[in-house]
């Protein structure tokens, strides 16, 4: 299969041979030699040092898996983004606090219940740090705590009384793979990938972007390397990163007041300035990944979507556009029904939005392309007889469309993914 | 059935003994005599001197109703609101233009095709125009024209040549049923209503807010008065019904580029000065009634959704959160599996809004209630035990969701609809 090129992130995805997103290959090419880097579907790139333990404590039923802890040998620089939600997490709120000395030496994450407004949720993490400071010797601010899933239900304390004194002693080296699953809720299965530049690596583990057990949906992210650079830079490539990647991705419109990205760093790689600019490309074509992952995963999703619009009026007003038509109920709906053609997205480009005072747009200056096809330009349709697209629109795994609103400006882009019924009866019953 | 009352808009409406909201009456009293009035369900109440003409065009298969006039016997005060899409159609550019002069004689609408994106769409308002001022020898800039229906495809030209010079000697009074037969749709039956004040009278129909031939939605309303009223009080008072009603119902996030909302008056019948706040209550009564009416008919829609929030930060941000809490997927389909619980709830109000910068929510201060009962208060969950709230969380047609974010405030209000497996097969086909 061809590459799709991603000129503007500096990528290539090349859809793989398998029905999933998640088999493509993302690549990009070193910004200096050219010399291709391929993002590995899997964790074979951890840095040294790193250690993972994860356990079934019981918040989840059954067995499974349900709190890891990843530590660092030292606390070493960290970047962090985190929910916008107005109605924040106490973890959310509590890792801005760990964020502000760009350090930190631990992640631990709990899945199976999110201890969201519940009346001891503030105590409850006080606890829980307090418990895993002592097990695992690590100073509390260092210490990044997520919880993920059913909310407003009070978090089972006896479990992680009884569980965590017993897990340091787990820990060990290239264990990422039992935290990988050990994050999970309703995910389908496990989002990781990992890349090497020389002696410099990089992997990164995700959940979410599904329903969460069964009333949010919640973004986790965890990223490490060993690359010696310090917070400051951590975290403007994390945003420029999180910015091309999960900002642009988008199931069913709701934020988590839980979502967390967050990037820690071993430090004990030399990263020699020319190859700044290469682990960037390197974060952000991660990300890509597993943003991509999380959309071709989502709770009842047979596709996804990709959309782009190019906006003479800038980036911002290109990106929102983007994100207007992947969040079109009528976009999504006729995805899932191989049946889309220009109508829903002029519909969703149009759409006024509160706060922003946009101009009419001029329909001879809009071109919409789907699925590599024109099928509006110069105000009018643009009837397609080519029987390979009408297949492509029905079998591809992924459904691009690309709206121009006028030349020049900006190419905003967004992930997003079809609406089917197992969608609603997944969060009806 | 007790009423249900709504304080801040004056009415109060009791559940009707049919299953579908429509059946539903609306009523208000009087503001000085405390005297009830309902609005009629029917078109009982027509003013003088309004005449209707309908017909098949050919414009829809099969020989359905696509086209009517209703012409004023002269140009009387006229008042419309029309859609925000910054991908407006030509009869909406072209209604803005004609309601200049404040005046209109006649409304004529197409349903079947919406002569939108197409090369020739222009020119071919301007010919239907031509055509309408010939046949009903009223001039141009007194005639409102709307059209309705698929897009994209270029207005079937001959059915207009042909039928529009018959229609005029078909006009007759008291037969805007008919009229509310030829605008509609996929819209599962007209929606109508009327009232009488005296000797005022106030009459309505409307089409929309389900999908359309398959592609858009549209609301389109057209309401007829005799009231004397110049054009300046009609806009005003129409501005503030729309944003009661019309303003504050969604059914699938989607703004048709034809929305239009028109209130004609014939200005026979004089309106003592102490009556045109019972005008103003009476029409706001009235697009409240029709805007139910939509959202019960809504395409796929089981149950209709009224979400009100309670803000301290004032009206704008309590009318926003409100949309945010109809708009959101997992409201919606949590709605259709009668499983909602406040989970979804805090998470579409929590929902960072770019170009607002909310303040961080405070959980001790919001409640949550659903169908009557609270469900999250200081801060938890309150358990509810009563069996008959989840039976009416199973068989109410309309489900109330109210949030208050704290003491004081404003109480935005807003319509919407649940989101059912149905809605995703009409518009995947």
């Amino acid at each position: 299969m061809q590459p799709y090129m991603y000129s503007d992130l500096g990528i290539a995805i090349t859809p793989g041979p398998g029905p999933n997103t998640s088999d493509d290959l993302v690549s990009f090419n070193l910004s200096d030699t050219n010399e291709p880097v391929t993002i590995a579907n899997d964790l074979t790139y951890q840095p040294a040092g790193l250690r993972t333990c994860a356990a079934a404590l019981g918040i989840k039923a059954g067995g499974k898996l349900d709190f890891t802890v990843m530590t660092l040998p030292q606390p070493g620089p960290a970047a962090a983004v985190f929910s916008q939600s107005r109605c924040p997490s106490d973890t959310t709120l509590r890792g801005r606090e760990c964020l502000a000395n760009g350090q930190l030496q631990a992640v631990a994450i709990g899945s199976g219940n999110a201890n969201i407004f519940t009346p001891d949720s503030t105590s409850a993490v006080d606890r829980l740090v307090t418990l895993l400071e002592r097990e695992f010797g690590i100073d509390a601010p260092q210490i990044l705590l997520s919880l993920t899933g059913r909310i407003g239900v009070p978090l089972p304390m006896q479990c992680f009384e009884t569980g965590i004194p017993h897990l340091a002693k787990t820990l060990c080296e290239q264990n990422l793979d039992a935290a990988s699953q050990a994050i999970l809720t309703s995910d389908t299965g496990p989002k990781t990938g990992s890349v090497a530049l020389g002696d410099v690596v990089l992997a990164g583990i995700a959940k979410g972007a599904g329903m969460v057990e069964p009333n949010m949906a919640t973004i986790l992210v965890y990223l490490f390397t060993n690359a010696q650079l310090d917070h400051a830079l951590l975290q403007d490539m994390l945003h420029h990163a999180v910015n091309a990647s999960f900002n642009r991705l988008s199931i069913d419109a709701e934020t988590s007041p839980s979502d967390t990205v967050a990037l820690l760093s071993t430090a004990t790689t030399p990263l020699p300035p020319r190859q700044i600019a290469h682990f960037r490309q390197a974060l952000t074509a991660l990300c890509v990944k597993l943003a991509r992952d999380m959309a071709s995963q989502g709770e009842g999703v047979t596709k996804c979507i990709e959309a782009t619009v190019n906006s003479p009026l800038g980036l911002p007003h290109a990106e929102r556009l983007a994100k207007q038509v992947i969040n079109s109920t009528l976009v999504k709906a006729a995805v899932y029904g191989a049946r889309l053609n220009w109508g829903p997205i002029v519909s969703a480009i149009g759409k006024p939005v509160s706060g922003h005072d946009d101009p009419i747009l001029d329909r001879n200056q809009i071109v919409i392309r789907l699925q590599g096809y024109d099928v509006f330009r110069c105000g009018q349709t643009i009837d397609v007889a080519d029987s390979q697209w009408f297949e492509a629109l029905r079998t591809d795994k992924t459904i691009r469309i690309n709206v121009t609103l006028g030349a020049g400006g900006s190419l905003g882009r967004a992930w997003g993914c079809d609406l089917s019924p197992a969608y609603i009866s997944l969060n009806a019953r």
